[in-house]
């Protein structure tokens, strides 16, 4: 934290950290990012060169400024999740950290959106962090199903899910400008895999205990009748 | 196509792009893929600069080779399969053609998956190509799924199931030194995938027509009272 001049030319006290990622930003979009230097950016902010290596190993750091700590608040999120709860419903509130970052700075997000669709190190950059996402995620479900046969694979699978809902309906919210409420889009994406993974999920807890369980599809115009006696059928031959 | 000493000594017609890539992958493991520059590969090929150039845009695409022809294979094998088919069955067989140009050379993948452990450069170049697959899968599932209103989100989600299943057993294999039958583990895995979206895709289809449907699970020992209860509060408040 140091008295910095805030580069809308009000005297505020800010982060340095902060100051630097909108120095960046504003030049990168008047600039171009690869025309953008490092120099460049800390005489906008008014500070010295090694400022700017202290607090982002790299330019395109500069530009995701907010990962790393989203990062760090979903481990503590997941790590703090009680193991009684459903554990996809606990990786999809993980997601949805990631979706609060974005959504809490619509113009940034969508400003940056655009920024990285033009320039193919930022988005090689988005590929890493959203990969690291991702690790952790499936590291969590790898945790809560180490009993399971197949646990590691669909700890893999089921994060791999989570984050693709995600982010489509976090893209979708961010090319159309930032319109509408992004938080709702995700949740009824991240719907989509609760509901099927959701099941698959609870598909093998049967086994633990004796009993067997029957499923049945009834449509629902059909008399009672005949439910009954498919249920009566199931019970009996299944 | 073009007469070139081969990099085990005996003289052979190999295609240029093939000797490139020996050449380089050799230097890669033996002075480490940072220390070796294109003149090194090129010296040891016995060609000029420029014909490096010509086959591979960069010391990374030297890596994998064979990536750029398995993605226009993986798209022709798309273009060509029967809208009749399943098409989570169709992506699952455009992940195999993945699997299978890695299973054909086991030492040279093996070597390679260390090496790009150690690599940062590499780890992101495979992450743009893993990512072109599965934009590939996910294009062909929105267009089979563009009448149904989540076509676009499931296709994405599907695609990141069968990427991430098909890379769990993929990564199995490699971190195993190539041991055992990497076809038949892939398809252990894709078999989870296949089981879990089969069923979500055939769900949208009852929704076409007009009845609704009750789902009911009920454990087997349960008093037949109590399973019609059951039956007859989900068809009234459902």
């Amino acid at each position: 934290m140091s008295e910095a001049r805030e580069v809308d030319g009000a005297p505020k006290k800010a982060p340095m950290r902060e100051v630097l990622a909108k120095a960046a930003f504003q030049l990168f979009l008047e600039r171009g990012f690869e025309r953008t230097t490092v120099d460049d950016i800390v005489a906008r902010a008014g500070v010295g060169r090694r400022s700017f290596f202290r607090y982002f190993p790299s330019k395109e750091d500069a530009v995701f400024p907010d990962h790393e700590s989203c990062l760090a608040d979903m481990t503590g999120f997941l790590d703090a999740a009680s193991d009684e709860r459903d554990a996809v419903d606990v990786v999809c509130g993980g997601a949805r950290l990631v979706l609060r970052m974005y959504a809490a700075n619509p113009e940034f997000s969508v400003q940056r959106y655009r920024l990285t669709r033009e320039v193919p190190g930022l988005r090689t950059y988005e590929l890493s962090v959203v990969r690291r996402y991702e690790r952790t995620l499936a590291g969590y479900l790898r945790r809560r199903w180490d009993r399971a046969d197949d646990g590691a694979l669909r700890a893999e699978v089921v994060a791999a899910s989570v984050v693709a809902a995600h982010n489509n309906a976090l893209r979708t919210w961010l090319r159309s400008g930032g319109e509408g409420d992004a938080e709702q889009a995700v949740d009824r994406a991240l719907e989509l895999v609760r509901r099927v993974w959701g099941e698959a999920e609870a598909a093998p807890a049967p086994a633990a205990t004796d009993e067997e369980v029957v499923v049945m599809v009834a449509t629902k115009g059909a008399p009672m009748w005949r439910v009954i006696q498919q249920v009566e059928s199931a019970l009996r031959n299944d």
